[in-house]
C-alpha cells in the first residue's frame, strides 16, 4: 500500500482517533473540512462524539462550536448531534439529527452565505478557531497537503486555527494529487488586489495547502468512503421542469443574448439539477462550462460525452459508481476538473464576471418572487442558503426551479407571501415548475404576480392564490406589491395547523 | 458668458425644449440622466409633459417608459407623473407624485439594485432604448461630453439608446471639468476582465462621456439649478444613532478589527448619515476615505478639515449653501472628489476588494435582523432598495440605522417579522437605534432576538416584542426562527386598520 504521509515530522505525530479526540476540550471552537459530503474528516469526530458521550454520562455536558466548508455527514454531523454535542453550527446542514435539535431549539445555528464563512473568519467575527480537523488526501515530502475531495474553507481553517489534527484518508482516489487550485492572493481590507480569474478554467494558485507543521498536533489515519450518495435518476416533474428551463434557454439563444456555448453553469445538487444537466445533453450542447460548487455524477457524464469541457468546483461528490467511473478514467477527468475554495467558487466577483447562469432549487416562491430557500412555514430550517445568494445575486441569469407542490400536494410552491425569505424580489429573474416558467425579467410587481400565478402554480393552487391576488389589488394599504396582511401568511398557518395548505 | 457647446457640429442641432420634446414618441423607452436629484435634465421633461397633457385633453394618451439613474426631482419625475405620462419607471424614485400612482396601482415600478441597472439594460433585459435625454455641463470640441453633477447610468444611456438628446445646463460649476472618472472598461461576460480599482482614489477611466455625434438628434441649453435639497442639521434621536455607532467604531478598533483609518464609508443621505459624519469629525478620525454614491453638504466639511482625505461617488448633491463653498474653494474639493458610473460606485467586486463599512436607513427591521427597507406594511412602496443591497451584501460591515419609532410612535421600527425583506438575515450586521446598538455578527436567531428587543426596541414595544418572542419560542412550529403565524403581521394590520402599532 503506497505510503501517504510523506514528511518525516508529520509522521512523527501519527496517533489513533481517539487520542487526537483528546486534545479537543469543552467549549472549543474547532473548524473541520467537509463539503457537500465530501472531504470530512471520518474518525476523529466520532471518537470526539465518543468521549462527549462518556463526559456527559458522568455529569459534565461537553459541547463545542462546529465550523465546516458546507454539509458533512453522519460520522460528523450526525455523531456529534446525537451526544448533543454541538452548541454552535455553521455555516450550513443537512443532517437529521442537527435539524432536529436546531428545531427544537436546543442547538444554535448560523445560517451563512458560503462565499462570507472564511473572510468572516478572518475578519475575526467568529472569534479564534481552536482546533482544526482537516481530511486530505496525502502529506508530500515538505508538509504540503494534497486536498481531498472537497476543499471547502480548508485554506482558512488551516490558515486560522491555534492547532490543528490532520486526516490522512487513503480512500480517497490518489489522482486527486493536481485537480485543486488554492489561491492564495487573498488579503485583508484595504490590501485587497483583483482576483485574476477570468475563465472557469483559469489555474491562479496552486495544488497543495500549506500549514504551519508546528501547529499540527495530530495526525489520524484512515480508509473511509465519503457520504456517497447514490444517484437516482430524474423523477418526471424534474424531466418538465428542466425541459421548461431549456426551451428558455433556446429562446434566450434565438433572441442573441446568449451563444450557443451559453456561460459558465452554476447547479444545486438533485433530482432537477440532473434532470436539466441531462437535458442539455439531449439538447446537443457542446463545449459548455461549469463555475458551480459541487461536481455530481451527472457531471462527469456530461464530461465524457464533450456537453462540458471542464467543471470548476469546491466539492467533487460522487456515487460509488460515480468514484469507480472516475478511478477508470483518471487521466480524462483530473484534466477537466478544478476543485477550488469555496471563497472563490462563489465569490462576487468572479461570479459577476464570468456571468454565471444560477440555478438553485427553493421551499417556496410568493406570487412576487420573493423567494424562501430555508425555512418551512417560516420558522422550522431545512438546511440553509449555502451558495446560492452568492451565484443568485451575482449571476447573469439567476434562475429557482422546484415542483409546484410538495408532501403530495399538501404544500404549494407558490404562495401568497413567503414565509421567509433568502431571495429578495431585486434578484429572481426566472421560476420554474413542472407547471411552466415565468420569466420576471423588466417587470414591475403586479406583473410578476400575473404571470408566476399563470405559469407557475399548480391548478389545485391557482384559482386560490388568483383570487387572492385579485382581492388584495383591490383591498390592500398599498397597491404596488398588494398584499392582504390577514391572509398573507394563512396558507402556512393552515398547513401547520392541519397539515394541509388545502382549505377544509 | 462662456461658451458651453464647444463642437460646432452639435451647435448646429441647438434647439428649444419644446422642438426637442417633439422628438419623443409615445410608448417610447427613454433613458435620462439623474441621481439623487443632481444632474437630472430640467428642460425637455417638463416640455414634454406639457406635450402629453396636450396629447391627453385630445384624447391620446401618451406615455412612456422611463429609466434613471436613481432620483430625481419634480420638473422630471413629478412633471411626467402629474400628466400620467410614464407607464413604467425605474430603479428608483423619492417624488410624491410618483409615489403616489405607484400606490394607487396606475404606474408600474421596477425597484431594482442601482450596481444591477448598467449591465441589465446591456443584457437586454429592458428592452431598447429609444431615446436618452441627458444632462452635462459642456460639450468639448471633439464632441466629448463633460459630465455633469451626477454620472449614474449615463455612459450606459450614451452608448445604448438609438438617438440621444443633450441638455447643456450652464449653472452647472464648470469646475466639474476633470472630477469625473468614466471607466469603460465594462464588456459582457464572457469577456469581463477584472476591474483594476484598489484604492477610493484611483482613477481607472476618463474624465470624459463619449456619444457617437451622429446620434445626437437635438441640443438643449438650460441655465437651472440641481434640486438643492438644504441641509438640515441633526436631530436628537439622529445624534444618539449617530453616538451609538461611534462607540462601536472605537470599540472595533480597540479589538485590533479596524484601525483609526476605518475603511471606505458608504452612507445614505439624510439625517442620520449627517449625524454620523459629523460624529467622526468630532471624533478625531483624520484620513478617512469615502466610497458611496452620494457626496452631500456634510462630506465637503469633512474633506475641508481632513476627516475625509477624499470621497467617490456618483451623484454631487449639495444644497445652494453646498455649491456656493465648492464654488468658493474649487481648487481644494476637485483635487478630492471623484464622480463615477454607478455601475462602478455600486459594483460588487469593488465594494467587496475595498471592505467598504455600509450604513443605510431602513423602515423596519424584525427581530431577527431581516429589513424592510423599502414597503410600508407591506404593500405601499416609499422609494427603492436603491444601493443599499449593493453595499450591505458586500460591505465589510453592514449597519442599518433608523429611530425606533416613525409617525410620533404609532409605528415600531423593530418589529415581530418584517412586512417585507429587502435586507435578508443572512447579510445584516448591526442594528442601531436611538436606544442602543445590536452587534448581530456570529448568533443564531433567537441570540439575534434577544439583543435586538434588548438593546434596539423603544420601551414602549419592547414588553410587547419580547411576549411575541417568548410565546412564539414556545409555541412556534420551528423554534430555529420562532415565529406565530397568525400574529407575526398583526402590527402591520393594526396600523393599517387604526392608524397606530399600539393596541386599543
Amino acid at each position: 500500500m503506497q505510503q501517504r504521509i510523506l514528511d518525516p515530522r508529520l509522521r512523527e505525530r501519527l496517533m489513533t482517533a481517539e487520542q487526537a479526540a483528546e486534545l479537543i476540550q469543552p467549549g472549543m471552537t474547532v473548524a473541520m473540512s467537509g463539503f457537500t459530503g465530501a472531504g470530512y474528516p471520518k474518525a476523529v469526530p466520532q471518537a470526539l462524539a465518543a468521549r462527549m458521550e462518556q463526559a456527559s454520562g458522568e455529569g459534565h455536558p461537553f459541547r463545542i462550536k462546529v465550523l465546516t466548508g458546507a454539509s458533512t455527514a453522519p460520522e460528523l454531523d450526525g455523531a456529534l448531534a446525537r451526544v448533543e454535542g454541538m452548541e454552535l453550527r455553521l455555516p450550513y446542514q443537512s443532517d437529521p439529527n442537527v435539524r432536529e435539535r436546531i428545531n427544537a431549539g436546543t442547538l444554535n445555528y448560523i445560517d451563512i452565505h458560503l462565499s462570507h464563512v472564511a473572510q468572516h473568519t478572518w475578519f475575526g467575527f467568529f472569534g479564534d478557531i481552536d482546533v482544526a480537523v482537516i481530511e486530505v488526501a496525502g502529506i508530500r515530502e515538505d508538509g504540503r497537503l494534497v486536498p481531498s475531495s472537497s476543499v471547502g474553507n480548508n485554506k482558512t481553517w488551516l490558515d486560522q486555527a491555534d492547532k490543528v489534527i490532520i486526516e490522512v484518508n487513503r480512500w480517497q482516489p490518489a489522482a486527486l494529487d493536481g485537480m485543486h487550485d488554492i489561491y492564495y492572493g487573498t488579503a485583508l481590507p484595504p490590501h485587497r488586489q483583483p482576483i485574476p480569474l477570468t475563465a472557469p478554467d483559469d489555474r491562479i494558485g496552486e495544488p497543495y495547502l500549506k500549514v504551519d507543521p508546528a501547529k499540527i498536533i495530530a495526525v489520524v489515519e484512515t480508509d473511509a468512503p465519503d457520504r456517497n450518495s447514490a444517484f437516482s435518476p430524474p423523477d418526471e416533474a424534474s424531466q418538465q421542469i428542466a425541459g421548461h428551463l431549456l426551451d428558455f434557454l433556446d429562446h434566450e439563444i434565438k433572441r442573441g443574448r446568449l451563444t450557443d456555448k451559453l456561460l459558465p453553469l452554476q447547479s444545486g445538487v438533485g433530482n432537477i439539477a440532473n434532470a436539466v444537466l441531462a437535458g442539455l445533453s439531449q439538447g446537443g450542447y457542446k463545449g459548455l462550462a461549469a463555475y458551480t460548487e459541487v461536481i455530481q455524477d451527472g457531471m462527469l457524464e456530461l464530461l465524457k460525452n464533450g456537453t462540458l469541457r471542464m467543471a470548476s468546483a469546491t466539492s467533487f461528490s460522487l456515487s460509488p459508481a460515480g468514484i469507480e467511473e472516475f478511478n477508470a478514467n483518471v487521466d480524462f477527468y483530473s484534466k477537466r476538473i478544478l476543485l477550488r475554495p469555496q471563497e472563490i467558487s462563489n465569490h462576487p466577483e468572479i461570479i459577476r464576471r464570468l456571468g454565471c447562469i444560477a440555478m438553485n432549487g427553493m421551499i417556496e416562491a410568493d406570487i412576487y418572487g420573493n423567494v424562501n430557500s430555508t425555512h418551512i412555514a417560516g420558522s422550522r430550517i431545512m438546511n440553509g442558503i449555502g451558495g446560492s445568494g452568492d451565484f443568485t445575486r451575482n449571476g447573469y441569469l439567476s434562475v429557482f426551479l422546484s415542483p409546484s407542490t410538495a408532501k403530495g400536494g399538501k404544500i404549494s410552491g407558490i404562495v401568497p407571501m413567503a414565509s421567509h425569505v433568502d431571495h429578495t424580489e431585486h434578484d429572481t429573474m426566472v421560476i420554474v415548475t413542472e407547471q411552466g416558467l415565468a420569466d420576471l425579467r423588466g417587470l414591475a410587481p403586479k406583473q410578476r404576480a400575473r404571470l408566476i400565478i399563470e405559469r407557475c402554480a399548480h391548478p389545485d393552487y391557482k384559482p386560490m392564490l388568483q383570487d387572492y391576488f385579485d382581492r388584495a389589488s383591490r383591498e390592500s394599504y398599498g397597491k404596488h406589491t398588494p398584499h392582504l396582511l390577514d391572509e398573507a401568511l394563512s396558507w402556512h398557518r393552515r398547513f401547520v395547523e392541519t397539515g394541509t395548505m388545502r382549505p377544509g
